[in-house]
């Protein structure tokens, strides 16, 4: 298809050979949408509600205190973690679910930091996934040993030294979709005597994450985007086994304790990953993460990745094909090997754009200043919508909405 | 009542008189229980199956994105916080909902330590509820200029010194049921330039807590015990507004920075107490909390707290007629005043006693060594449930039933 606009013929063709068509309809999509921010928050598979309900009236109303040992909620986390450690490349023992991805990096990295007294540098790239940087600075603003180090991207890698703690990166970026190469930086803060922790927020059953190739230490992720887990869905902790025994979390809740059930005065971490665990998890919102996990696992998900990287090929070349002299500017890289299954475009109206979008049924997202964010998660959206998506974007653009007076008004009173 | 054992017709005319009758209806309860361990995992209000089905249906199903604003989710940690407030005699905007009770403390503790460079001990009491204890101490791992001072029940208040930074104190102990002055305690925490911390978990919705009234400075609490807000429900936490805008919680995470749709690389706290959020709050727990709350709220509250007291007091009095003989002793004040909505005795066999009292369909719950455990929350329990259980303590107890080789090969084997 390079170089030139697929017809209508060769996306129904995509569509039909498309070995995960059967997925989309496993969630429940509000019709005459077409959802492309499921990098945002994920779609609701069709298994959830019901799944929900039972936790909810079975185990919670008739079960009680009970189901914490018969309905298996006390293993949920480190359960479902071991699922998500299929996704990531990860050891079933290496992975739980808790918490946030911002309490996780800081347990992670306060942990980390702690490991290496001898060094004081948080290193991170600047203009990265922002509860990274917060995260960073409210550690290093409690302890003010510590100081964090955002650089540009590009000088992230040159910037490691004998003081880096911890190298802090998101492996795919929240805005332009840009992916590091996750081993090759691994090696690179390793060579330096740093630990590596990635937050695989935006690559999570996005694209191909292989932590034991990489070699990986630490890693968190999220629940509610790529795996459709529902909003403010737990997130989880990937800690490499060699590190478990000596890290320790701050956050050093009951539910970490070795014996949470004791009850007994004095702290002692859990042996293995349950040390990284704090308080009681919000089990209504861990069920449906495990129906989200479940359903991606169904899937093969080498389909799962070529696939979302095919959509966003064909989205970046129907657009440029289509709005070329609409000043957009493709800020994710045109590579497939160097990105995310998200695609953002810069653009000077790119609110009211997004607005204008959203009113047609195209549903993406605007991050300040000018940015277009579209994602593709392959379990349910079609190459259809890729198209119908350009296609919206091209009329919106032709438009010039953002010069209609009448839009102007509405974009004002919402 | 009091010294004479009361007949079947004064507690039927108790539950005939029970202004908080109708309230029982409102929840779900399994047929053939009576559920004591409403102080652990509160009961099922009936709303909450079907407003939970909308929140996974309509407002992520459907809404998806979108309901963040549309839905209002993103005012729910406040919203839901300001419906606590009214159960503790706080201001709408001194509460919010985040995280687990837990990660909650570790944020309080954390600023409170910080505001007062000058002072290094966490004063608190041993043999409290765990977690404050370990959190405490993971702090203090983390921080070692820090220390924890944990003194007998009995010795608080006169171990507080000019190094104490923060008194951090469950309301009422988790495992006797005994509640501090609250007032009292703050006062002298103040009195020596130290903050006041209180755990209100086994407090909220058990018993009057007026924060305001008490000039308290701090505190945290469980959303799935006496509130019924579901199994690991999402906590709360109080700061008074005066002290709002000096704390910064190290927990610097998206949700608690003063623009988080910015996406800026500098944290910049909010205004107000949502500088004490974090991650992104699961959703479908938050729901679950907001219709426990509403619940509650709906109730007379001084007659909630007078029927729990008076479960509490018909219960150790009909124990203590009953068993007397049996070894039972009781561990929970006397005085109503003095105590919670639980009420635990000792005995040299409570495991034991307490799995047979769960055969039986009476479920409370056992803590170690020797202890068993027994909440009356208001809503749901009745006085027949109270004289019920006590006759099924006295069956078990004057059976022996840890004599019995059919029940200890059960229990070995469960």
């Amino acid at each position: 298809m390079s170089g030139t606009r697929p017809d209508t013929a060769d996306i129904r063709r995509l569509d039909a050979e498309d070995p995960l068509r059967p997925f989309r309809d496993r969630f429940q999509l509000p019709s005459g949408v077409i959802y492309l921010d499921g990098n945002s928050l994920g779609a609701l598979p069709r298994a959830t509600p019901g799944r929900i309900a039972q936790v909810v009236g079975a185990e919670w109303g008739e079960g009680l205190i009970r189901s914490w040992n018969a309905a298996g909620w006390i293993e949920a986390p480190a359960r479902v973690g071991a699922k998500i450690a299929r996704l990531i490349g990860a050891g079933a023992h290496e992975v739980t679910v808790a918490d946030s991805t911002s309490v996780n990096l800081f347990k992670l990295l306060a942990a980390a930091m702690a490991a290496r007294p001898d060094r004081d540098v948080i290193l991170t790239e600047a203009g990265g996934f922002p509860t990274d940087l917060y995260i960073a600075q409210g550690l290093a603003a409690f302890a003010p040993h510590l100081q964090v180090r955002a650089v540009p991207r590009e000088a992230v890698a040159a910037a490691l030294g004998a003081d880096t703690g911890v190298l802090l990166l998101t492996h795919v970026h929240y805005k332009t979709g840009a992916a590091y190469d996750l081993a090759a930086l691994t090696r690179a803060a390793q060579a330096q005597g740093a630990l590596m922790l990635w937050d695989l927020s935006h690559s999570t059953g996005a694209v191909a994450v292989d932590l034991e190739a990489a070699g990986a230490d630490l890693a968190v992720g999220c629940g509610y985007k790529y795996l459709n887990g529902g909003p403010g869905a737990p997130a989880f902790l990937y800690v490499a086994e060699r590190h478990q025994a000596r890290l320790r979390s701050p956050l050093s809740g009951w539910m970490g304790h070795a014996a949470p059930f004791e009850f007994g005065d004095d702290y002692r971490p859990a042996g293995g990953l349950a040390r990284f665990l704090c308080g009681t998890p919000p089990m209504l919102s861990v069920a449906a993460l495990e129906v989200g996990v479940e359903l991606m696992l169904e899937a093969d998900l080498t389909a799962v990745f070529a696939k979302s990287q095919g959509l966003c090929s064909l989205f970046i070349e129907r657009v440029e094909t289509l709005c070329g002299a609409f000043g957009l500017g493709l800020v994710t890289p045109r590579d497939p090997a160097g990105r995310g299954a998200h695609v953002s475009f810069s653009h000077p109206q790119a609110h009211a754009v997004m607005q204008a979008l959203i009113a047609r049924g195209v549903i993406g997202d605007f991050r300040a200043p000018d940015i277009l964010r579209f994602g593709f998660p392959a379990l349910y959206v079609r190459h259809q919508d890729v198209a119908d998506a350009a296609d919206a974007l091209y009329e919106v653009l032709a438009s010039e909405v953002w010069r209609d007076e009448a839009f102007q008004l509405r974009a004002a009173v919402t």
